[in-house]
């Protein structure tokens, strides 16, 4: 296992404002790729002026469509939540509260928010390499109290099989362990979601809306877990976790599988397309996910500066050192993207 | 002190879902005067579309914003909430993480989820009768560690004057306590305010948006704090706390003045009509805000059901028993009330 050290606030893509004042270059010409967020958002419909005048109401439907669309048995419980950012952070305190302190590995590269949540709250965080989560032996998960994987993972794009998963899931549950499961990014991977397995006991699952939907603004997303563990949840929740128009919107948009079809075959093309270009242009040792491609580089850095001269914005990691680009919106931003990289010579 | 105990969930208003089951009537045809929000909201402007798909930024100008209208001091800090609700339930997180666990005290009658939310913390938390609130040797606050105080007091209306208020605070600082004023209702109390004084040492305001605007589904609030509090409280609310849609509002909302000055003259004058026809109608022993009146009565929860049998949900209080009234939205509402009262004979 690997040490695990959160830096005071994790970083993230998408601060336009930031940027703009780093490099001096206006908020409205930067092309920003730094997320993995869907560029063609749902259309936004009219929302009704009482879904924005009154209190939210949790008994309007939505847990059922969100059953519906996650394919999830009728045990399962599916609580909406205003991002999975939220369940991040209410994950801890139920599980201390529940069975208290104790250690929690979570996926070393991967989305550092979970580590920083749990050390915040006093857990002892360990990390667990890309080898190791493949390893057949599963007694290192003997000494885990909750095992945190993010499936595919961000930003390394690794993705493992429900098996393996649900293995462990059954190899924890004998002490109490729990398995959270961030699908943040399984849209497009019907074969390696867990969530027909939702509801199994101390199996928790996130799922987030805002990336597939291209909605990140509206902060959407959804825990699927059994039911004795959602009491506790919705009370680290309180009432009102997630805005009216949020919940509006995701009924919508979990109901609308023509626009779902229409849009994974886009993001599909495009994902491709985003892998051929960066090939083509030095960036090879490539993974990632349907909204993001990730490009391992000992020049990492430099390259995000020297894109970021030209108005574009990706994400740059350090260790180990990578850049991650989202996919452009239209073909303007496949043309500026392809110029920068042209103008960039990059050593392989 | 009076011993507090919560319930495992407070109650609330708006459930209007829950009471169309309870009393067989349908959701669109009751009147709901459950909550304290004003019934005409603003009016929602068209909302760009990068708000809804991008993530929030914290740089995006909303924290002067709420700096000036709140007319706070230059150097307090002014953080857009997901609703008040958010911050509660971030204060005792905080005050635990500063200073470990001790007493909390809270009005009762009062909002309860501040008591809720401190209890289940593991805090210690004590109630604060409206008589010992006005008492004039403070000594009493020497024991408690964090006071927290609902101005005007939600459910009885009582104010408490900045002066006491003040007093408090500097009787708490000396042993390192902190005094929370939640101004969910502060709303047309222009001398009552507490935000001149934002910033200083061991206070915490909160403010509420959704109830003066109208506009509950939206989430939205603000705390006001010193510098040093608000890098915690900042952390214990992590990335994003507030969408995208609801940061834009905000902003369009508190800079619309002339929005703001009608609004106030129409609920002034609304508070005054509810107050005369409640006192017409035998429900006479009233207090409260610009946006509900609260009625001590003996039959308070057979009232409360006569008047459910009508459609009108009002919300109902056991302890001391009472009947809270939010504001009609228009004449054929405020017609439906005046006659379902009079349908109802009420002993005085």
């Amino acid at each position: 296992m690997i040490p695990f050290r959160s830096p005071e606030r994790p970083e993230h893509g998408g601060r336009l404002e930031a940027a703009a004042r780093k490099w001096g270059i206006p908020r409205d010409q930067w092309l920003d790729l730094s997320t993995g967020i869907n560029p063609v958002p749902y259309p936004i419909p009219e929302i009704p002026l009482e879904v924005w005048q009154r209190l939210p109401e949790p008994d309007d439907g939505l847990e059922e469509i969100i059953r519906h669309w996650a394919g999830a048995p009728a045990d399962a419980v599916c609580l909406p939540v205003a991002g999975s950012q939220q369940a991040i952070m209410a994950l801890p305190a139920v599980r201390k509260r529940v069975h208290g302190l104790g250690r929690v590995a979570v996926p070393i590269p991967g989305y550092r928010e979970h580590g920083h949540a749990w050390q915040r709250a006093g857990f002892e965080v360990v990390g667990i390499s890309a080898e190791q989560a493949l390893a057949d032996d599963l007694d290192w998960l003997a000494s885990v109290d909750v095992m945190v994987w993010v499936n595919p993972n961000n930003p390394t794009g690794q993705v493992l099989m429900p098996e393996r998963l649900l293995a462990w899931r059954e190899r924890l549950e004998r002490h109490g362990g729990w398995l959270v499961v961030d699908e943040a990014f399984i849209d497009g991977l019907p074969d390696h979601t867990l969530d027909p397995w939702a509801g199994s006991a101390n199996l928790l699952i996130l799922r987030s809306l805002g990336k597939f939907f291209g909605l990140a603004g509206i902060r959407a997303g959804a825990v699927l877990l059994e039911r004795g563990l959602a009491k506790q949840f919705n009370h680290e929740l309180g009432p009102w976790p997630v805005s009216g128009p949020t919940r509006y919107l995701m009924k919508r948009v979990l109901e609308d599988e023509t626009w779902q079809a229409g849009a994974l075959a886009k993001q599909q093309e495009a994902s491709m397309r985003l892998s051929a270009l960066l090939e083509q242009h030095g960036l090879g040792s490539l993974s990632g996910t349907l909204l993001f491609q990730t490009v391992q580089h000992s020049k990492a850095a430099e390259i995000a500066d020297r894109l970021a001269r030209c108005g574009i914005l990706v994400r740059c990691f350090d260790a180990p050192q990578a850049l991650r680009f989202g996919l452009p919106a239209d073909e303007a931003s496949w043309q500026r993207l392809a110029d920068a990289l042209s103008g960039i010579y990059i050593c392989h």
